[in-house]
């Protein structure tokens, strides 16, 4: 086992992982910029090394200044969080090449499964069913306008090196095609350096079904169960819950398996989400697999009572899963609402700005993942998460109270900072998301703005 | 069922009973004395009422109050949370008087279980063991010298309208008996207006083992496993955990089965707690009934998954027990710190002040309850618990690396505040608490203090 591992992230997700590393009897060196000098991670870590400036590009992602401070205080393992550099597999690769452990998968399959056209052919290889749509990268505007019609409108363009819900377009007529393979070219070319991108066919009223795969070094692959994460807007997830609600076992055992199976496949280690886009008719396809720790993992960790992030630790260490997977038995029902310092009102525009409060709910079966605090300055140079709000009760009625209560609890304030904390209380509250029949539309029929706007 | 619950107590407590309160939906009436109008759950609470002065005796003590309060605001149902009037049996009535329910077993059984020599009679009547003592209260002097002379020393003395720990001495031999005899009446006298005081033999190196058990009205009754609460600073508990470590399955069965039968004995109705004293050769004999919500009670609530506030409330509502004792599956193991506002270099002296930061823990299977925040005063009129830390995990070195990891990163400060934190961190040191071989007289051992000083 290691000693020392370097947490190259910031947030909410850095003070995670250096809590299990401590559990862990790890010492955990902290890396930030000049924005971040205050923050929890850097009072709670055994060392901090300052890597940079506010901007990301010239600190969080800027690789030379992460390897050289895991070298000089001694690190001998990586843990990238999500985000930043988590899924570059240059990264990895030079973390390697400096006898760094990279927390995550072999750098090979995450650039297999980052180039997004390739993991869906890859994929489809093994047997895992994916959306009509191009075989790789779009080459050309023909390309694209004949793919298109092949697989019929409504269509969804995404970047190649995308991920994360960032950089998509849904194009319903031909009309909008060449416009939107524009603009998401541009986009991601400006995002994540590298324009191509893919096309799929788009459902509508869709659920979003994750499945949570962790792999060791000894060819073990463990599913812990699925989420759903249906509750986004544009793309981007605001409410996450485990169990899905209304998800037939045997078709919950079909996908889990399904993830197993591709995890398999590409000879995964660490911890791996199989996303799932589930139509209303219960067919269900892979959007994407993301190599890293997901910002939802909360809610699997409450039912299932397992440390995902003790797991990916280990498992990079050389050790086997602690569980085989009749040993996971889920309990209950865990529901996490992402509270961000954002304007709901103003397109959940962010909010940057001092918190001159900040007191999170607490109690039963609450847990808060936050880095913020009363006099802690929310940067504009990040993204806008706040606190993760996470609940578990033993069914999902009393899983919903629960998060209604501490959401109901939070008090944040400062000048400018506002919170999607009663827009999240609003959409708990919808019959739709009560009954658990909402799908991915939800947020965008209560604030009226069309299905998805790209991005 | 109820629309309207009155707290009649403060502190953590009635935060974390407001809490479940909301999850029912249920509107809550907070009571405050002044020293408590910008507590927690003054703010949480849909309404509050001042009741009186800081001193107890006039605000949180002071029935006519806290009738007057339930009246005024439509509440029916009063939960007294633990201490304050939680054990007094005219409370009780005479909250059923003025038509409102008393969240708690009914008056008679407070009565007969609160006079803690009647309960030994009583519960011994029912198959419990006892340790051999008095039978019924001290009648003299002389009484008390015959009684411990036939039980051998050393012995304790326990006022009879006592508990939770409060006001008791041991002696080891007559020489001290009489001085004993005297003082804890009169401590009896002043505390609790009632001098009597019992006796019973003392068992050196014991360990304190709880059950929990919840009854409803329809005559079920069904234990939710033990506690462990050896770790003790005057017999006032610092550490308690679920399950008990080290202590052999066919003994936990028997001792959960006495609490069933004793409980079922008085017609219990609600939560109630068995405490027992585990000799080092595996005999236990019964303490003492608390007839109420105890303040370990997460670490029960962390290991079943229950909620023991949202059964307290439901019982007493008439409903049955949400659950049949098969349906009651401990997982893993969980611990809870007190982290007090005391100096425990200066023999655990409360220390009241101001709280300029407050900082609780977070993140994977960690629950704080508490009520401080930052700009809380802490005063001199109350307890000094500041913060219950609770941690779960699936084994127990894991939960107390987990712990330690918790206390780690609180960040409390004030002008006058010390805590118990760094205290508590080298206890879950010692290696005997890492073995589960510790005894009631840990604390004592760290602090090289008399095993029992009475006070």
């Amino acid at each position: 086992m290691f000693t020392t591992v370097l947490v190259a992230n910031r947030g909410e997700v850095a003070l995670r992982i250096a809590r299990t590393c401590r559990e862990l009897g790890l010492r955990t060196v902290a890396v930030y910029s000049t924005a971040d000098r205050d923050s929890a991670v850097v009072r709670f870590a055994d060392r901090a090394v300052r890597i940079g400036p506010p901007q990301a590009r010239g600190s969080y992602l800027h690789v030379p200044s992460v390897i050289e401070a895991a070298i000089a205080t001694g690190a001998e393992a990586v843990h990238p969080g999500y985000g930043f550099l988590s899924e570059d597999p240059d990264f990895a690769e030079i973390c390697e090449a400096n006898g760094l452990t990279f927390i995550g998968p072999p750098p090979r399959v995450i650039e297999q499964l980052g180039d997004k056209a390739m993991a869906r052919t890859l994929m489809a290889g093994a047997g895992l069913p994916v959306l009509p749509g191009s075989t790789g990268a779009l080459a050309t505007p023909g390309d694209a306008k004949e793919t298109a019609q092949r697989v019929g409108y409504p269509v969804i363009l995404k970047a190649v090196a995308g991920g994360g819900g960032r950089g998509m377009a849904v194009v319903r007529s031909e009309e909008g095609l060449l416009p939107a393979y524009h603009s998401t070219r541009a986009h991601a070319r400006a995002v994540f350096g590298d324009e191509r991108v893919y096309l799929e066919r788009f459902i509508e009223d869709a659920r979003h079904i994750e499945v949570q795969v962790v792999c060791d070094r000894h060819g073990a692959a463990v599913h812990l169960g699925e989420r759903d994460c249906s509750v986004q807007r544009r793309h981007q997830k605001l409410i996450e819950e485990s169990p899905a609600p209304n998800l037939p076992q045997e078709l919950r055992e079909r996908m889990c398996q399904a993830a197993v199976r591709g995890a398999l496949a590409v000879g995964y280690v660490g911890a791996a989400t199989f996303e799932f886009v589930l139509t209303p008719d219960h067919r269900f396809y892979l959007m994407e697999v993301n190599c890293r720790l997901q910002v939802e993992h909360p809610v699997t960790e409450m039912v299932t009572g397992i440390d995902l992030v003790r797991e990916q630790i280990t498992v990079a260490a050389g050790r086997p899963l602690s569980f085989r997977q009749d040993e996971v038995r889920p309990r209950g029902v865990a529901v996490e609402c992402r509270v961000n310092a954002e304007d709901p009102a103003r397109g959940f525009a962010p909010t940057p700005g001092l918190l001159t409060e900040f007191v999170p709910p607490g109690g039963p079966f609450v847990r808060v993942d936050t880095h913020a605090y009363p006099g802690w300055l929310v940067g504009p140079d990040y993204d806008s998460l706040l606190a993760k709000t996470v609940v578990w009760a033993p069914d999902r009625a009393q899983a919903l109270a629960r998060m209604d209560r501490a959401l109901s609890e939070f008090r944040i304030d400062g000048p400018a900072v506002r919170t999607t904390g009663a827009f999240l209380r609003e959409a708990l509250a919808r019959p739709e998301f009560r009954a658990g029949t909402h799908t991915t539309g939800l947020v965008a029929r209560m604030t009226e703005e069309p299905v998805a706007t790209g991005r």
